[in-house]
């Protein structure tokens, strides 16, 4: 039981964290912290958080669990607000999608409570943001990864782990690099693929001709790129080595496919479209290639 | 009303259009064609054809329309042989996903016929095929571009276009070059895109990791990978050039986003996504860009 949760960022994933704690039971009051004080107000409204908290250092004095769920380009400066402010019994936990930068901020402003810092990423995302999109069963089914530290204590990690998994997600632990390298191919080069696309048509001065026959195929392949520019930046920041890795991998890719289209290659083609389709079903079954 | 209609290639299109113009009552009786006799028998159990046709020759001899709904690699072959066995009052229409090398087939091939071809292509595509995929409802708000030829009688285009639009379809005309160039963009390479991703990723070792942690946006991003390898390989050969013009352009783009990540530029990284959510924005709220 959490006496005093505090969520600094209360948008989809803090909000939803939120509102899943307090179904299950596991949490006497909720302070929100944010920048924007009409999700914050909304977010009282929805019931999400009990109350809006008038500074972090005040809101986190007597929290038992803080969760930040805010960009993570943000983070740095919060983990220096944090360094003084959080008290010594507290439990401090991350929503960040990418996790080496996190860590390294964290651990540069911590000091020597970076051991009550349990990093952790909820892969529950949606195009959709703020407190209003917040719902209790966002995290049912999903994985949520924690990359625990040398310096946890291995009770807060088992504690953390417990809560996510009360929240109905699969809670797998995996080392910092792996996670960040894992995701720059599965998530983060989706979204800039995406993205690539709809700038690229975007800026054509007939945008219009093309938009109008996009269909379901296009709509879908796009969806992600209607995430949160400010928070996709800051992954791609974040995350740039792996990423960069990534692109450069996928262009790669892209090259050869382009190399057998000029060839007139057809059998490699089709066999290519072949093995990947075979992979995404395989899957989509969850019969694992 | 159509007293025959043949249907060569009784798939996901060529099924779901039997389908649609039996509901509303504008067809006599329907003979399937295919290269599946399983897919065909199925085609007969659903309802979705009357009869198989024993030959193409045999099957159009006495047809009032014929829709071509196969890969457009196979068209070739079809078109000489319609060339002698169609008849002189039967209307040609095909579902081709793209026009200017399936025109150019029908024009080396049918000769003084081809003013009975009336090209189009249904944008209602859908991972899965067969007949068994086929419904009445497909094509319902769905776009149908006729690319007419100079030779069509006016009066065909304008039945043509009657019958995509009773089977829920808005029917718009475009030059088969225009039609190519879009389709390229907003269909075609997001399919390559999609397949690229699969792939890179099935072949690494350690796929597993990744797969394991694919996420919605993953899921959603890929579902076009899931197409029919061989009708993709056909249009990537089919559409040839405009889609290696709009591969380089994709590849810049990402090549440029490639180059903002490492120069560490977040207000541009920024920037490229809002003005790309925008975009989907106003696409999917039907204010084009």
């Amino acid at each position: 039981m959490i006496n005093h949760l505090v969520v600094i960022g209360a948008g989809l994933i803090g909000g939803s964290f939120a509102l899943a704690m307090r179904r299950r039971g596991l949490v006497g009051r909720i302070t929100g912290i944010g920048r924007g004080r009409a999700n914050l107000e909304e977010a009282v409204r929805l019931g999400v958080i009990d109350a809006i908290g008038g500074s972090v250092a005040a809101a986190v004095a007597d929290a038992d669990l803080v969760l930040i769920a805010i960009p993570v380009g943000a983070m740095s400066a919060l983990f220096r607000e944090l360094a003084w402010a959080l008290p010594p019994g507290a439990i401090l936990i991350d929503a960040g999608s990418t996790k080496q930068d996190v860590i390294a901020a964290a651990r540069a402003a911590l000091g020597s409570k970076i051991g009550q810092f349990v990093p952790g990423h909820p892969i529950a995302g949606a195009e959709r943001s703020g407190a209003a999109a917040a719902r209790a069963q966002l995290f049912e089914g999903k994985p949520v990864i924690l990359t625990p530290l040398a310096e946890n204590r291995a009770a807060d990690v088992d504690l953390v782990e417990d809560l996510w998994a009360a929240c109905g997600a699969r809670v797998e632990r995996m080392a910092q690099g792996d996670h960040d390298r894992v995701f720059a191919a599965v998530s983060h080069l989706p979204h800039l693929a995406a993205y690539a696309l709809m700038a690229d048509l975007a800026e054509r001065a007939d945008a219009d001709t093309y938009f109008r026959f996009a269909g379901s195929g296009f709509r879908d392949f796009t969806r992600i790129a209607g995430s949160h520019p400010e928070m996709w930046r800051d992954i791609a920041l974040a995350n740039r080595d792996a990423l960069l890795d990534e692109l450069d991998t996928y262009i790669d890719k892209l090259e050869a496919i382009r190399g057998l289209i000029e060839a007139r290659d057809g059998q490699s083609l089709e066999n290519l479209f072949a093995r990947a389709r075979q992979a995404r079903h395989n899957w989509i079954e969850g019969t694992l290639t």
